[in-house]
């Protein structure tokens, strides 16, 4: 689902990943990783595909929402098992919307 | 493949879409404009990935490469045979990125 129109500025993680061949437990942890950003204070929204990469962008009302999801105890939990079993390689990049447009049939 | 590690700051466009059931000759122009976008000033990088959504992220050196590739020509044609063909809905987002993390195996 595309993410709904928030009011700029706000902020969007961009997390681009290619996985190893070892992807058990990956799909299970990627879903409750995704639940629990949701329950985060400053929370916005997410999208998420993958074909040969595969690309998450979270959105968020500030820096410290961001900051604190990052130092979240689970997430840092999910991240050291992503580093450990999961991530091939990925780049993660911290953004400020400033503006944006839509389109809807 | 994931995009280059860029000196921050630098621009990140967002392209969120959601296509219709007519999607005869999208691949091409898709493929099209990811060539010509490579061809532009200020362009740094692109990451692209489909599943539920599709999720395409270019890089730029600054706001004025964005506004001249919005304005290319043949881009603008895309654009509009897009609105009309392919796109049931499509979000773009214009973001500063200002920070970044990688990590690689």
């Amino acid at each position: 689902m595309i993410a709904k129109i928030f009011t700029a500025p706000y902020y969007a993680v961009i997390f681009t990943t290619i996985l190893t061949d070892n992807i058990e437990g990956y799909q299970e942890m990627a879903e409750k990783m995704d639940n629990l950003a949701k329950e985060q204070e400053g929370y916005l929204g997410i999208e998420s595909a993958r074909s040969e990469i595969g690309i998450t962008v979270s959105y968020w009302k500030s820096l410290e929402a961001i900051s604190k999801w990052k130092n979240n105890v689970e997430h840092t939990y999910a991240r050291e098992m992503g580093r450990q079993k999961w991530y091939q390689q990925y780049q993660l990049r911290i953004c400020k919307v400033e503006r944006e447009y839509g389109f809807e049939k």
